[in-house]
C-alpha cells in the first residue's frame, strides 16, 4: 500500500464562450481510495462531475466566458493493488472471455489490432502464454521504440507508431493494446497519474485481462505498476483525453505533479487496481 | 406500428472445437417488442445468451465440437418507434450532450472522424444544423458511394471507402457516423434486419444523437426507417459482428429472410428505436 | 508568345557544411527560349549545372561553409508553346502510348493512382476520351480542392489530400495526375514559375499526354497556362524539390517574383511547351 | 563468370482485343551478354521491342486477337559482374553523389522512404557506412520478413510490408530500398531470373549506389548475387511489371525456369552487373 499525492494545473486564456471537459480526476476502485481531492476553478464556474459513458471515468465539464481561467486539481490517492503471482496469470481462452470484457478484443481507433496479426505472431506467437507474453511485448515496446515527443501527434495510431518507432507515453500503450488484441488477449488503455515519468505530464499506459482480472503495465518503463494513480479507462486514448473544449481558448499553461507519499514498497511483479 | 418477422440461418463445418459468439437476436427497446422467438442449434450445445460490452446487445455463445452444425433463429419484432418531426431535431452543443453519449463523438476504428474535419466541414459546414443536416449526410453517402460488395473488406475504414467510393451496407454506415462525428454529431453504428434489403443478408445502418435521443438513417436507401430491426449498437461495426469465433470452421451456408408482416405503414420523416 | 520576366532569392543561415542541389532555372526547350539568366551566390562557392536524372530538369549544384549564403536567381523566359485546339487531342490507347511515356502511367509517391480507379470511373468514367476530360478532372479539383497552405505537408500524397480536400499547388497537381493516370492517360508533374500566382512563390503543375504531346494544365486556376514557365518535369513532386540539402542550415528568407513583360496574349485552350 | 540458361512461357485466353506489354528479356549490359535468345508468340502477331521510359529495360510489345496466346522466352545470359571487396565500397556523400543517380534517393509508390527516417535511423543509424550497412539492410530483411505468398498484393508497400512483416520478393526489394534510401543510399529495383528461387518465378532484388557503381543485393537470400540474370530497373516494382495488358485477357498459365549451364563460381562478396 502506498500513497501518491497528485496535483495539476492548467491556465487557459478564453477568447469566446468555450464548453470544457476534463478526465483529470483519480478515479475510486475498491484499490484506489482518494482523500483531500479539491478541484478549484478560477474564476468559479458552475460545474459537475459525472459519470463519462458506460462509467469508465469521471467527466468534469463546465462551460466558460472569456476570460482568463484557472483550474487545479489535487488528491491523495491510495493505492493497494492486488498482486499477483506472474504464473497464476493466464490467458483467457475466447469461450470464456466474460462478455463484458469482450469489447476490448476489437481494434480501435488508434489499435487497429486487426492489421497486426502476422506482425505479433511473428514475434510473439512462439512464447508460452499468460503474463509473460504480456510482460514480453511490454518489454518489446520499450526497447524497440524510442521515447521522443513531437514525432507522433493525436492521429497517430499504433500502425504510424511502429513505423515511426518513436512515440509518447499514448503510443507505447497504443502499440502494446494492438500487439495484445491481435493475439487474442483483451486489452484497454487507462490514463492516470504516474511516479517517476520524466517530464512530468499526465500519463497513458495500460491493462490486460488474465486469469479474471485487469493487470496493469506500464510500456514506458518509467513508473513502478504500484505507483500509478488511474484516472480512467478506455478503448484508446480517443475515450480519455485530459481536456477536451469547444469554443476558442488557448492552453497557456500546464503543470503536473504527482510525488510518493511515506512509504515505498517495492513493485510487485504483476497488480491489478481495476 | 408494424411487425417483421426475421429468420436467419447458418451451417458450418467445424474442423477442431471452436467457440462461437452470435450477434444476431433481436434487441428489446420499449420501441421494439420481440415474440415467437427461437434459436435453434443443431446438434444440440450448451448455449448462453448474455449482455455485450456495456449492455449495447445480447451475445449468442457456445462451444461446439467437429462436425457440421446448423444454428437457426427466428423472431417477430413488433417496431413502434417514436416518429418526429425533423425541425424539432436539433443538434446539441458540446456542452450539452449528456455524458453517457459522448463517447460516440469519438473516433473509431472504422470511423476515422479526426482525419475528417476538413472534408466534412467543406461539404456540410454551411448547411443549418439538425436533423436535416444528417439527412443530407445520408444523401450524399448514398448519391456518391456506388453499392458493390467485394470492393471493401474487413480492414475498411472511412478513408478507404471515401477513396473506394464504394462498398456495402458497414461502408456506407461508417462514412456518414464518421462525417456526423467530424461535425460533432455523436452517431453509432446500428446493426440489424432491414426489410428491403437486396441482396437480403445481415443489414448494418446508423443512428445520430438530435433532441434528446437517437434517430436511424439508412444511408443505402434500401429498408425504411421503420422497418429496421435492431440487433444492437456500437461504435463501429467492430462491436456487432454477426459472427465471431476462434477455432477452426468453415461457413458453408448463410440465409436471412426480413418480411413485414400485416399493414405497412407510411416511412416517417424521422423514428426512434433505441 | 509571352515573355515572363522570373527571379528568386533564398538566405540560408548554414551551421555546418553543407551541400545543397536547387532546381529552380527555366528550363530550355522548343518551345522556351531563356535570356538574360544570372545565378548569382554570395559568398561565392563552386557550383555546378548539371542535367539530373533522365535529363529532366537543371540541378544546381554546391557545397557551402558555415555562415550567411544568400542564392539569387533570375531570368527571362520567352514563351511559345504550341497551341491546339482540344477538340484535337485525342486520349491514346495504351498499344500506342510510346514506351518512353510509358513509366508516367505508373503510380508514384504522391500519386497513388493504382488506388484511385473506382473513384476516377465513378466521377470520369462515362465522359468523352481527350483534352476535355483532362480539363473536366482540373476543374473538379479546382472546385473540390480549398487552397490553403499548412493542411498538407510534404508527406501528404494524393489520398491524403482528397480526404483534407485541400492544400497547395503540389497537391492539386498530385490529385489531377493520379486522376489522370487511373484513367490511362500518361501525365508529370511540372515545377515551375506562374504569373499570379497567389502568394507568388514557386509553382507546382502538371501536363497531360494528349495526341503526340504533352499539355499543360495549371489545377489551382491561378496562371493562365500560357504564363507558366517550367523549370522541369518528373513523376511527381518527389522528383523536383526546389530546394533540397544534407547539413544543417536555416531559410531565413525567401522571394519569388514572376512578372509578365510587354504584351499579354489571350489565354490558348491547350499549349504545350514540353 | 557463368551462364544462367533462362526461359518463361505465359499462355493466355483473350477475350477481346488486347494490348500487350511484357518486360521479360534479359537486360544487355558491358556484365550481361545474351545469347542463344529467341521470342516465340503463337498465333504470330507483329510485335515490337523498344527501350522503356529512360532505357531502364526493354519493352516487348503487341497487339493480340482473342483467343489463345502462347508466349515463349528463352535466352542465355552469360554474366560477367565486376567483383569488389566490400570494404573498399563506401557510401557516397549528398554532395558527391552523381545528378543522374539522385532519382534513386527518391521516395516512390512502393518504398516510402521519407516515412522511414527514424525507423531506419534506429535500426541501422549506429552502423559504419558503406556496403556492410545495406548487407546489414539485407540481412536484417531476411531475417525479419516471413516469405509468404498471398499476403501482399500488388497495392502493398513498404509501410504495410513492414507491418504484415511478410511478403514476396518484390516486397522484400521494396523494404530493403526504402530503407536505403532513408538513410541516403541510392537504391532501385531490379527485375530479372535468379537460380534458386523457390519457388521459380520472374524475380525482383535490388543495387544500391556505392563507391562509383551499383551494386546487387537479394534480401530474400534465395539466389547468389553472381546468379541474377537482370531484366531491367526502375523506381520500384510500378516500373517494371512482367506483363501488363489493357484489354480483356486471362492467364491460363505461367512456367519460369532458371538453369546454371556449366562450372558454379563462388557468390562473390559484392558485385555489380549494371
Amino acid at each position: 500500500m502506498s500513497t501518491v499525492n497528485v496535483s495539476a494545473t492548467m491556465r487557459y486564456e478564453i477568447h469566446e464562450p468555450t464548453s470544457f471537459a476534463f478526465s483529470i480526476t483519480a478515479a475510486r476502485t475498491p484499490h484506489q481510495v482518494v482523500s483531500d481531492e479539491e478541484i478549484v476553478i478560477t474564476p468559479e464556474v458552475e460545474m459537475s462531475v459525472v459519470p463519462y459513458g458506460a462509467d469508465t471515468h469521471q467527466l468534469l465539464r463546465f462551460d466558460a466566458d472569456p476570460g482568463q481561467l484557472d483550474i487545479s486539481y489535487r488528491a491523495s490517492v491510495t493505492l493497494d493493488g492486488e498482486d499477483a503471482d506472474p504464473t497464476d496469470l493466464d490467458e483467457v481462452d475466447f469461450g470464456n472471455i466474460p462478455a463484458e470484457v469482450m469489447p476490448y478484443l476489437n481494434p480501435s481507433r488508434y489499435c487497429e489490432s486487426d492489421k497486426l496479426g502476422n506482425f505479433a505472431t511473428r514475434l510473439f506467437g512462439d512464447l508460452d502464454r499468460g503474463h509473460g507474453r504480456v510482460q514480453a511485448i511490454t518489454d518489446w515496446v520499450e526497447t524497440n521504440l524510442l521515447y521522443e515527443p513531437g514525432v507522433t501527434d493525436g492521429s497517430s495510431g499504433t500502425t504510424d507508431v511502429l513505423l515511426q518507432r518513436a512515440g509518447v507515453c499514448r503510443d507505447f500503450a497504443h502499440v502494446s493494446i494492438s500487439l495484445c488484441r491481435a493475439l487474442g488477449i483483451p486489452a484497454r488503455y487507462v490514463s492516470g497519474y504516474g511516479v517517476g515519468v520524466e517530464p512530468q505530464d499526465f500519463h497513458g499506459f495500460f491493462e490486460a485481462y488474465l486469469g479474471d482480472d485487469w493487470y496493469l503495465f506500464d510500456p514506458t518503463g518509467m513508473s513502478a505498476i504500484n505507483r500509478l494513480a488511474r484516472i480512467g479507462f478506455g478503448r484508446d486514448a480517443a475515450d480519455a483525453p485530459f481536456a477536451t473544449f469547444v469554443g476558442y481558448a488557448d492552453l497557456l499553461d500546464k503543470t503536473v505533479s504527482v510525488e510518493l507519499d511515506g512509504e515505498v514498497d517495492d513493485e510487485p511483479d504483476a497488480t491489478s487496481t481495476a
